[in-house]
């Protein structure tokens, strides 16, 4: 199974920073390593000896089903079950996730440790910061599967939207979010990867603008963000389009953001730097006099998460590997007026990056 | 604005703890202080000097038309400078929220209130437990306004779907799923209150099953449990139905939850117990022999989350208040065989419990 690959990589992470044990409590991390999709359960990842996962009654059935390889705790307070066995096992250091374990959490381990000890010595308690988080920025064949599913279906959706002329004058943001959300659902989505994002003429120049009952004209910028999600994983795509018929300044800022997003693609190496990614695309959006108008990363990490490891953008660090899925999505707004993002979502590979959301990227007028 | 009027209670609570701030980090009590919708936003509220609130550079348009009443510091480390501001003001004992803040955030925190003290004295930080999700078990007009809303979207759904025949012996409890939940976005919801589920058969038998490709039967039981989101509102609900004809012992089990969730209703007052509540529909089934088939809680409070205070259940503690939205949600599982749950939405009032959740619970047999 792809989750005991998984934990087998951990494993030598934890070996080689001398744990005996994980507890991994962030429940992403634990659907990563477990291919468990309750809301409560957490992992025990252990060196020496075999691993637990625990969960409470709610899900003994479900998590015979989809962690069947590994032992089950069922208890009502799951992770203090597994601390407990971490110390019936005999750990001296184990290691937690301490982005994810909140202060009363990690005062509840340790009086579950001091406990459990009955007098005898305290197991060490060391954060493995987002050692799972590094591990899930590459992803394997059955992750890159599902992302292609669920690109797959963001493109059908608006494709099928476009074709029956949703997309026209008199009909208000909310109506086309709603559609294209429902869109996805019939198609098979577990839901929106995000809350979409519809934005008309003037709010298509706000980044991140909630759709509302702004009503769509004759020579409007359309812009919508949007992605499914299957298996829980997330697909994330812009595309902006014109109703009608586009100005020049329309067609001009489109094939500025064009330019830059082909420049970000071609960018996306093994080995590429992410900060030089996001300068391949933002030297051209710089370069035509709109560098102002950038006011964002060039993009991120998409898996699990809607926005995950690696961030691709100037305050950005590290490089590129096979395997990252990424988003590619530079835009140029212009207060006021409109504007323009481009995204696709992508993985990185030995040879060219592979597009997942395969929506055509020429200027459409509808 | 309601959301001053929350501010007010929450700023009596701080003057009583004796503190001088409260750094609100966790993002739906923020929503619930604020009005503010992104996914990044921070409330300094201060006893002697004006609030702030925190975002960064995506939502400055948001911010300033969503909480128009308190003034906005943008910055991309959002929570660090506020905690400055904290600093600069002269406070000198600040509350945060030590159930959501990481070991991580408090070490960071740490940091930047000794950095901006500058060699003077550090503020001190004090939990302020649970004290917005406290406020927030007692729903304002507001409120109630939105759950209501909510719930009517869910029984329209249902009522829809049965109607047009999408209950019937050869589907997929995929297909119902996906079916209520694309119509309760088509009637306005921002989506499912949580992952829907359908159980047919013996899946009714377990307490959260996720639907599947298990094909309806007739003969079969028909679980529905499922919610719609309606301004950041969760409604709640579960149905049992069959499917062709009900069979006697289908009809037993039905009738007993069916009194066991009305005594449960009945005893929804101010002042009650929530062990009493549990108990009142509990009895019920104990009586009947069932008790070990009813393997869950009574209910839950429902608001911005799915699941928040009150808990009422035999480990719940506390009594209920006029203006508390819980569900009252009774099952009885026969492994192998089948379960019934049947669950309402309620608002508790200083008279009869206000009922949200409209659709019929007398057994429908489809």
């Amino acid at each position: 199974m792809r989750t005991a690959e998984r934990r087998e990589r951990l494993r030598a992470v934890a070996a080689e920073r001398g744990l005996d044990a994980v507890l991994v409590t962030d429940l992403l991390n634990v659907r990563y390593l477990t291919g468990f999709t309750g809301s409560n359960g957490a992992l025990l990842l252990r060196t020496a000896q075999p691993d637990l996962f625990g969960t409470d009654g709610r899900y003994t059935t479900q998590a015979a089903a989809q962690v069947p390889d590994v032992e089950v705790v069922v208890d009502r307070g799951t992770v203090a079950a597994l601390a407990r066995a971490a110390v019936r096992g005999g750990a001296g250091r184990i290691g937690f996730e301490s982005h994810v374990v909140t202060v009363d959490g990690l005062a509840g381990l340790e009086r579950v440790l001091t406990d459990a000890s009955d007098g005898g010595t305290v197991p060490e308690l060391a954060s493995v910061r987002r050692a799972v988080e590094e591990l899930r920025a590459v992803k394997d064949d059955d992750e890159i599967a599902a992302l292609r599913r669920a690109c797959a279906i963001a493109d059908a959706a608006l494709a099928e939207l476009a074709a029956e002329g949703a997309l026209r004058p008199g009909r208000t943001e909310l109506q086309v979010g709603r559609e294209l959300d429902a869109r996805m659902m019939h198609l098979g989505a577990e839901g929106p990867s995000f809350e979409t994002i519809v934005a008309a003429g003037a709010n298509s120049a706000i980044p991140h603008h909630r759709p509302d009952t702004t009503v769509l004209r004759e020579g409007d910028f359309l812009k919508l963000d949007f992605g499914a999600t299957v298996d829980g994983y997330h697909s994330d795509m812009t595309r902006t389009l014109v109703l009608g018929h586009a100005a020049d300044w329309q067609r001009e800022v489109y094939e500025l953001v064009a330019a830059a997003q082909a420049a970000g693609r071609a960018a996306l190496a093994v080995g590429a730097d992410v900060v030089a990614v996001d300068a391949a695309a933002r030297d051209v959006i710089a370069a035509a006099g709109h560098a102002e108008h950038f006011s964002h990363g060039l993009g991120h990490g998409v898996g699990l998460q809607i926005h995950e490891a690696p961030g691709i953008g100037p305050l950005g660090a590290g490089t590129l590997t096979a395997g990252m899925a990424v988003t590619v999505e530079p835009g140029v707004y212009l207060t006021g007026h409109g504007g323009v993002r481009i995204e696709d979502t992508l993985v990185v590979t030995d040879d060219e990056p592979e597009l997942l959301t395969l929506t055509s990227k020429e200027l459409l007028v509808l």
